[in-house]
């Protein structure tokens, strides 16, 4: 069982990410996970914090000379370099704002609430008087702490053959269109991560846009995994389903508001006939150089993403989600006093025009992270060797086992 | 902390619902349960099941004199009234069939697979050559556990105030128009519970088509959920959010393929500025008699569905899922044999046209166990009373602190 | 991973046990759990009860034909024939006493706190005024419901050549004789299940004493697992370590106050030199017909008991427990009443003199299912097949890797 | 629901602990924090590296102004200072040994296996062929962050009147007089940390000796949490109650082999009408000056050590531990080389004599962990001024509801 959890505020010394469970063996560097941290910070549409800090995840434990080490969970240190470069309030210095012991001087709270943050219920919830003590652990920052560790589960499920991508597939109402096969290189080069290079041109000008209105974008993001094993998941109880742990994990991500597999929403207004994804017979099946399957019981198509009755089909998987508007915007939204009551503008702290092409590479952490949960589910294994091993006896079981009585 | 698990096969000798966590003192009774169990297997559109099966949780254990006990989990059993009077292939009894011992005689197994069901990844899953092995615990059957454990669910919210509907948007393609106000006894009583009368028809004939085409049909269903404190869930950690929970429980229910929170995939289209919903100045908030606030920092829209960074702010929570058609259809799928990979129809077991209206009565369970859980998570409480007592010293903490500036 | 919880009351319609997570394939029926439920029940000093009921667990889902099915929770339900027939307080009916409905007439409340249960602090905590409300829950009746479960594990277990047993050291201070080489044969036959046959004789005469004077007797129990491969467990975290994890199993036995592995206690009076098991060299090793190891890394001498670093090192696994007197004892001590402080005797409701015999039989049964647990976490396996191929092939890694230098 | 991990190697760059789920608002500054870590230290047979690290944890997230922040998880870093200033095996420096990236030159692994230690069963179960793979996590240098987040915890049920302590009470078979009032004052100043001065000296007596003899000692520690209310845990379920958790946490620390609470393994050899605590009447209950009950429900005796039906009944927790002697001895145990199966003297690696006194303060944290926790279940709160409210308003109900009918 993975066990993966972060720590950290937006503005105070670093960001922590703990990750617990991966077998012994699993090649990590620094340097790969720099490369998906970096991934997060591009995308047109961020604002100045993305020129500030060049994330770097210090491997501080868990790992030795390049390898995961037997059972040793896994913490990565990600330094805030605005908490002591960088000025907060009133011109104070972070360490000031949000030093861990108590600082002789004033500090500085936020009053003024804004919609769409977790500042609201936070303050409420937290009996805070300072909108402060609730953003700075709710911002968009905790993400790199996500992507650091989805980074090592690449690394892991690069060893099973798995690719995790992501696009973007629509900024502010401008629509992608989806192309028959994904140009994942064009689409990294992309300023919005968009695979479709007409409407990428579209999507920036919609953010121009919205930066010129003092205004913020949403969108939709799409992650597909492909080389998954049939099998991942069960159906056998509600909270132990892949799609529940997908559900859960890429709806967590800050922002989204909805996710869906396959077809998602549109399903509801086809017939079943149309839907679901008719099963080839075995003289149509591929076989690898070694005559084992490439993929068992392949599809005609794949409207269900990948996943039927909370398991993998061996189609890839294909999951979007949605992610709202960044709630901070240039020229506030109305808003109250949380001490008063009385009539306000929101509170502005700098912050995007959008973050949707960060928010697939962010998604694509939380698949990788339950995807890694759900080999081990599957395959356990204490070392890479292990799982491997443990992987591929499984695969070599499946197809029909009898001769087909029309051969 | 709320556990809920159910077991419990098709055509077995039934189901079993699990639930833990509840404090005592909350007043349950037998008919109350069967109340959402009945809701459950209502819905034009049903197969000849719901009329053998009319569904009865016994209260085995955890509930004393129509009380849950101290800290007792409570247990109900749903008999499978098949199981006992019906007859499975071959017209042999379901006691031969899915007897837990031995039998003699033969066994008939299903080769055939059914695409769109969990049938293709179970049996290579779990190494099996029956796909019923697979089937009978992935049947939505399985349901009816859930909303036994969310009637109860319901009786405890209740004691907040909290009221949890469902209705339904779309089935194969006919959309209801929401109205500003739902009539929920009119809902209920519609027979695709539907709060559009016109669609109601419409839905019913869309259903008919389907039918006498040997088709299948989804839909789309929403939960609103009324009542509720500001501050349930967290911001704090990824997996404790409650849109994470919530997506988790909703996305669990057999055949989701998405779920979204208020104005959902939509959000991708507009400007921040339409999106985040305002919030109302002091001077605009209602008052109870008692002279306690209706409901602190209440806002003039409910774009976000009653969530934001992962908890309740105090609007109604307005959740979202599509359901795909169902995958056993009458004219069956191309498929192929599990034992040969031989081209095949699929397997026909007695199945319905559609079930999203019920779909709707699952994800209400669904999300009242989730909120349940939620509300345990904020207020704690070994008994009802204190569980209320915690709830009420809270509420007299909200709103603002200070005597406004202005006043 | 299983997932074990039970629910039911003593006087309740019965117990309930829940058990999910383990491979399909698993050879299960109701017979093989019956005589481990029929070992719980044995015991000299038993009172009353163990008369009326003998245990039945009905295998109500997750079983087919003899085998658990791909994934399915299973359920089992032990009638309590008492329920149904017998009468509690008052000459009234169980069904009046502990009816999941409101009844008619008056309820008999226990007012008269019984010192060494839950009562005092439970109608505390729940803020009852019954000490009915917490004793039926607290009641070592739902140890049935471990036994049912740990039956299971043990069908599985012994898949893979793991046997567990237990015998008494101790009852009312009569101390056991250890054999260096235990008669698990004889030891079932003993009435207190001791391994020591004049030993036993003086426990019983022990508990004869106790009886006639209306005492309750106390004891040590010893659980022994033989045939654990090498590596169950970890090291690597404090709650995923099987010596945390067993310490939690069988320290969650109710009235059991303390456990110990191995040598125990003893161990803080010795020096280091005394203590560790040296490890044999390889020239030593037995080796199987089919030229594996029978044992890899064997020991001189299993003072750890089994486990070092958290983890099975290939040893017999030997757990310890005491077990306090029964609290409910036939000259009652002095008491209070709950609803007014009064100086009262303790509640005396039927009991035995001492169970310490049966507390060995519930204590295997969380060992087993601790054990089985470990099993699946190492080796996985949806289906039993694939649980063995892991299994096999691990165990063929075992061993030194190189050519001895010295050969 | 807290949540309490650890990362981290002996000899890598440092330990993080990360703790979740406090509510805001508890004081907290890292020099607490350090006076716990420095009691860790200390003790009568530590070995050359406590003189190396004065232990200091910075806390890096979660704390704000020293005070817990809304929700945010708590991370602390404890440097190891050998990491970077001193040299491991074959005088290359720990950085070339321990890096977390692939290094230029040979790393030299450890094939001679420690009996007692997790080398063994480690080796073979994450299939390495360096021992250091296992060791340096297995080693007790680890405990340093469990001491780290008990300091949090402490601060925590300070809140509450809550103080927890630690005593020694045997090492190497020199068994301490327990006193009927312990000195704490005294006790933390003994250089074994035992409140029997006598026995204390006897104590450092039977380590040099030990030491002269390149030998190590165990023995048992006892720790004492007061001032608990009554009804924390439950009787509800096998692993909720909170003899369950406190014996997992206690059993988790390094090198402990058993654990008892109260009486412990005495209660083996004595009748229940001796063992059970008798409840005073309510005209014997001290009330505090403003009316309240000190504590209701007291007992005469406390044999159960404050635990009863898994829960809290309101007098002091007495939890016994017993730790082996230290693995790693001066003069090597026989052992043999784990590549070759060639008998060895087994690997040494600088350690202590004996621990004993720290494991009683490491002990005393998971104490305190466990504790905080089951305040958290019962009265939850998300800010410390919410648990107080809720902590307060439950001990107000509690005592006898009704007169006596004898007044």
């Amino acid at each position: 069982m993975l066990r993966f959890l972060t720590a950290g505020e937006s503005h105070g010394p670093g960001l922590v990410a703990f990750l617990e469970g991966l077998p012994a063996g699993v090649p990590i560097t620094e340097a790969a996970i720099r490369e998906d941290l970096a991934r997060r910070q591009v995308g047109y549409g961020r604002g100045g914090r993305m020129k500030i800090e060049t994330d770097y995840a210090v491997l501080q434990t868990g790992v030795r000379h390049g390898m995961t080490m037997a059972g040793a969970p896994i913490a990565m240190l990600i330094e805030n370099r605005d908490h002591t470069t960088g000025n907060g309030p009133d011109g104070k210095p972070w360490t000031h704002t949000m030093n861990n012991e108590p600082v002789q001087g004033e500090v500085t709270p936020i009053h003024r609430l804004r919609p769409g943050h977790a500042d609201t219920a936070g303050i409420n919830k937290y009996s805070s008087e300072d909108a402060r003590d609730i953003l700075e652990r709710s911002s968009a920052r905790e993400s790199a702490a996500r992507v650091a560790a989805g980074a090592i589960c690449r690394a892991f499920l690069r060893q099973f053959g798995v690719e995790v991508h992501s696009h973007v597939l629509n900024i502010g109402g401008v629509q992608a269109i989806r192309p028959d096969v994904i140009d994942w290189d064009a689409t990294e080069k992309s300023e919005v991560r968009c695979a479709d290079a007409v409407a990428s041109e579209s999507m920036k000008q919609a953010i121009d846009d919205a930066r010129e209105a003092g205004d913020s974008l949403g969108g939709v993001m799409e992650v597909i995994a492909t080389g998954l094993p049939i099998g991942l998941g069960t159906h056998a109880q509600w909270d132990l389903k892949l799609s529940t742990k997908l559900m859960a994990s890429v709806g967590s991500v800050n922002a989204v508001k909805g996710v869906e597999f396959g077809e998602g929403f549109e399903l509801g207004d086809l017939r079943g006939s149309l839907v679901h994804d008719v099963i080839k017979p075995l003289d149509e099946w591929a076989k690898n150089p070694d005559g084992s399957w490439v993929q068992p019981w392949p599809r005609r198509s794949n409207k269900a993403g990948g996943l039927e009755g909370g398991m993998t089909n061996g189609e890839p998987l294909v999951i979007r989600a949605v992610v709202k508007p960044i709630a901070t915007i240039i020229n506030p939204l109305p808003s109250v006093d949380l001490t008063t009551g009385d009539l306000e503008q929101a509170h502005y702290e700098r912050s995007d025009i959008t973050f949707v092409p960060a928010c697939g590479v962010i998604a694509e952490a939380m698949v990788m992270i339950t995807l890694a949960d759900a080999f081990l589910e599957k395959f356990a294994g204490d070392h890479l060797d292990e799982t491997k091993r443990n992987y591929k006896a499984y695969m070599a079981t499946l197809g029909p086992k009898h001769t087909s009585a029309k051969a």
